[in-house]
């Protein structure tokens, strides 16, 4: 066999060295345990589903990003999001699912963006939802900041800030300001405030030929800031409130009154009226997650509240609420940030290096550390020693140990930490227990990434 | 709105009802722990890949049942199986990685196959490999049988039987009987020996045109059985032994030697002459396993030892070692036979049902319970206590707390045992401690699938 085919991976596929592998994965089992933490479903919906399933609701900008193909005579399309496909799994098992569903999904989505540095064509997705049969008490919407407090802080951040809203704010004050007939562009462009910078800002509010005086009114409003007690009281304070703003901050004193019982500190949350969080979808309290050093990553979790998950499939109303994390993007932004560089990302805690012939020994051995649930590696091939140990050092295996005539005659082992370079003739047994002691020191240790 | 979209799932694609799918996220996970245990690295390669180089090796049958489309002008191909992304993974990386290379990989494959029972379309696999630089020792191939067996016990199954052979005993034996040129046929229909049945096969030999010694040679070669080491000694006693056929016994030899040392009883691994594996890939340790009760099943885990995992993609020699579960495959069986009734499907340990208005004492309460590590729901809709309770035992959570004006002027609060209906007034702590023995003797049985 002669002609090769090249090994490359299409462009825009995040495709990760072994070590990297295991850092992703630390931080993926984190966002699980987290979730499941707070008693929410996982679920695992099929990558593919008919394109008139998941294009339902789909405007034109997502239909050319999309993957769709035909199978034989079926239209498919590869899932662009979790949110479509919850919907259609609520609307085709509302029978058998118990109301409120609380879920969550970490999976693969496809999106045939522009090939750009940070934007990829697969990534995962990490989703919660909480879904009501009718309805569904605004409590729910303060338990979600609780949930991104403890996904960030078990993943060993502590300097990032929950941004929340309420959109019947926003939509009320423009009801109040009488600029209703404006209201998409205006949140398009309070969208992209600080993309753009408040002198631009500024410039396309007026572009949209608002009257100076809503213009003005807009941009004092946005400027509304302080602690949460505060902005409530000043929202309470407009004299011309509508239904809309008066619900909306109703809304959003809930939200806030209870994050603290949740366990969120202070400093890790915000009222920030500037949070708009798109179009349409959004009917109520909106999130958004930024690292306070880097405003420039933009919002790394954001979500809201909806009133309707499934209306383009069933007429039952389905309102909830939920967040996003991008993880591809997140594990991408932390990398380059060397925020991961001590995450543990060894496949073993030990080598087990046989330095006679007769390996039963070594076999024996690596058997009794996997019953006591240490990660044990044999090294098998015939090379030399230093190669052996090389291998060690080179996949940050923590111990060695070394089985040789000497340790055979004594019925002991030898255990080195390839760290602190200590090495000492031990029974299997002692030898276990000094593992299991490094290993919790080291479990600590996993959980500061930063 | 008023057109509704009906919402399906397409044919052949598993999507789970939320408490099967903890059922299954449960054996995945148990599946990657144990993978772990035995320190190989995670891997997750791009589920779609360029065309050309999914498509290097596959002939016209693998073709047919792919899912390949263009998006642009690329030719894109979804992985059908983990190999070949492994195979380009490991020739794109060659100088990255360290060898030999251990990994796992657990990921969805897609197969355009017709749809019918147990048969997916989208399915899991789970996969392992060792891979050498070179060469790779064949003590490897012995410790594969302890993995296999660390999966099925994990799993809490031991009614099955790790079948091992070795093709270049089978391939040896052809050459000492001067069936070479047939020998890819006659292997077809050693493959499918239990399925057609022993008259079946006879038949099919004859009409290979083989002469009646060689089929009654190679009837009486299947026949042998036994343990290990009386096998072993009868095929050391055929006399025209070939160079293959030796190599091949030897290398069974240190398998079944060194198996016992890894740990696996005996009741639950053989050495089976008849196992085959298809036709070109694998080139010497062969493996298959089987339900004990059930044979109809076939084999649920398979694999075995190869020469050359990239040869179309470098010319580097890099031989491995492998095996591969069919998950999703595995779950619908079990699941069909009642074997993982028992697996704790609940999404949460305790749910808190709040009985007064101001629910912050709820909330604090569900915050310490969550810092123990203790998965909890708060029920906050303003529903009937019997919709509640219901809620609970729908979703089988464990402990439903009550907190009520009792409860609030005496500091305590109620802790039912939704099992027993043992209830009890206790503060957190005595509630927690309560509630952690219990879980601990629930994970006990979590491992008892049978």
């Amino acid at each position: 066999m002669n002609k090769k085919v090249k090994p490359t991976t299409l462009s825009g596929f995040m495709e990760l060295l072994p070590e990297d592998q295991i850092k992703f994965n630390i931080m993926k089992q984190i966002l699980k345990e987290s979730y499941e933490l707070f008693g929410f479903f996982p679920l695992d919906t099929p990558i593919l589903e008919k394109s008139e399933v998941l294009l339902a609701k789909a405007g034109g900008e997502t239909e050319q990003q999309i993957y769709r193909f035909l199978k034989g005579n079926t239209d498919i399309t590869m899932r662009f999001d979790l949110t479509v496909p919850l919907a259609k799994y609520v609307a085709k098992n509302y029978n058998d699912i118990i109301f409120p569903f609380k879920r969550y999904q970490i999976g693969k989505v496809y999106r045939g963006e522009r090939a750009q540095k940070g934007r990829y064509r697969e990534f995962y997705q990490a989703d919660i939802d909480i879904i009501g049969d009718g309805e569904l008490n605004v409590v729910n919407d303060a338990e979600i900041p609780s949930i991104i407090y403890n996904v960030f802080k078990n993943l060993g951040l502590s300097d990032f800030t929950i941004r929340i809203n309420n959109r019947k704010i926003l939509n009320g004050f423009f009801e109040m300001i009488n600029i209703n007939d404006k209201k998409t562009e205006v949140i398009r462009i309070i969208d992209k405030r600080e993309k753009i910078g408040t002198s631009n800002f500024i410039k396309e509010l007026h572009d949209l030929k608002l009257s100076n005086e809503s213009c003005e009114k807009i941009i004092k409003f946005l400027e509304i800031k302080g602690d949460g007690e505060k902005i409530i009281n000043e929202l309470l304070k407009f004299d011309n409130k509508t239904d809309t703003f008066i619900k909306g901050v109703e809304e959003l004193k809930v939200v806030y009154n209870y994050i603290a019982n949740f366990g969120v500190p202070d400093e890790n949350y915000m009222i920030d009226l500037t949070i708009a969080r798109g179009l349409d979808y959004y009917t109520g309290t909106v999130y958004e997650t930024t690292f306070n050093k880097h405003p420039e990553i933009g919002s790394i979790c954001s979500g809201g509240r909806y009133d309707d998950l499934a209306e383009h499939y069933t007429s039952k109303k389905l309102p909830g609420v939920g967040i996003s994390i991008g993880l591809t993007r997140l594990f991408s932004i932390l990398h380059e940030m060397d925020y991961i560089n001590d995450i543990n990302d060894s496949p073993a805690d030990v080598l087990i290096i046989p330095m006679i012939n007769d390996i039963s020994w070594a076999i024996n051995t690596s058997t009794k550390f996997r019953t006591k649930n240490i990660k044990t590696q044999i090294y098998f091939e015939e090379k030399k020693l230093k190669n052996k140990i090389s291998y060690a050092n080179r996949n940050n295996i923590l111990f060695v140990v070394f089985l040789g005539d000497e340790e055979l005659k004594k019925d002991k082992i030898t255990l080195r930490n390839m760290n602190s370079g200590e090495q000492n003739l031990l029974s299997v047994d002692e030898a276990i227990k000094v593992i299991k002691n490094e290993l919790l020191l080291k479990n600590e240790e996993i959980i500061n990434i930063k």
